[in-house]
């Protein structure tokens, strides 16, 4: 099972390291993290990764096909052609076609859920749907081969689902285990139908400001 | 507030993440990542990170000290004189020493957890007990300034739980609610005393053959 999980610059790490961390458990994943180059980049948490492989190098039909979220990077991700084009070509070839957060909308951007029902970062549901797809809130969505999941934390939600659904709900569950995922939030403001009116403009404050 | 989070080769990349993220929304954390050097170094879900401090730069008193786990990768960091005591000099000065899931090994073994409370990954609770911490097997645990979480995923909550605690709730449900967390896992397999016997050998064995 090839996995191409495309990271760039500035986008959100945990997006990327929930599934990532729970595929890394299941023993027939590969994963390429792909990007132009191979040369370190740097993430919204100010931690820095470094790409496995090039859009060059990855050349291939991929069993999933993977895009994280973020703020300003998404943007700029969603204005260049070479990452379209690279979204575009593995998108028409892979198994399954999935995101977490706002990487729904670099999906979008390369025509890839086009009538799909698909989902993303609460905040950026209408951004969706503008590109085709049937936004709708949930923790994940599956349609045919296209698997969306929320924002950021959602991405190990929705990597437990799409492992269950490729490989198995056994090696799933023992993933979910090896992680301890028996989440138990300290809070009840996960969501914007559950947050005070004053936590969602928080919130939407940061992201405006770009602070976030 | 500084934060000296330590990276060291084939940790568990979630484990830090987690927190990495959730602290990325609290504008008044720095967060350095420091290790020996400044060279990227692999983590155990394949992906490579760059420390953003060596142990030398980053002298000064942190406000919180943070400590991934991971296998073996925290199995030689345990045996690593200059861990030990790059993180005995930082855990002496810091305002709150913390760390998620076999994180907690590495500050026990720094003599930084004798006569506290702590948790760790479930695997890892009799080992946690060998350095003189009373090990309890909760979310996360906070003992004076001691803070520490469970296993991997627990991170997210532990990050949170922190941040409410020195920053306020507010910045911290907003924290919750900019991240998604409202957590919905498709199974609930996420702790021994609710997976099958099955699914807890599936893990013992992953975890023992160090494939995982």
């Amino acid at each position: 099972m090839l996995i191409q999980m495309l990271v760039y610059p500035d986008m959100t790490l945990l997006d990327l390291v929930g599934p990532a961390q729970v595929w890394s458990l299941w023993p027939e994943a590969e994963i390429q993290f792909v990007w132009k180059d191979t040369s370190p980049l740097m993430t919204d948490c100010g931690l820095a990764v470094t790409p496995t492989h090039s859009f060059a190098e990855a050349a291939g039909s991929p069993g999933i096909l993977f895009a994280p979220g973020g703020i300003q990077g998404t943007t700029r991700a969603m204005g260049d052609p070479e990452i379209i084009e690279f979204m575009s070509a593995q998108g028409a070839q892979a198994e399954w076609v999935t995101s977490v957060c706002t990487g729904a909308l670099i999906l979008g951007v390369s025509q890839l859920l086009e009538g799909y029902k698909a989902t993303t970062h609460w905040m950026a549901l209408d951004a969706l749907a503008g590109f085709g797809a049937e936004a709708v809130k949930e923790r994940w969505v599956i349609d045919r081969n296209r698997a969306t999941g929320g924002g950021v934390t959602a991405g190990i939600d929705f990597g437990l689902a799409l492992m269950a659904k490729v490989a198995g709900e056994d090696i799933a569950r023992a993933a979910q285990l090896g992680l301890e995922y028996s989440p138990s939030p300290p809070f009840d403001s996960g969501s914007p139908d559950k947050a005070s009116p004053e936590t969602v403009e928080l919130v939407k404050s940061f992201f405006a400001s770009g602070s976030a």
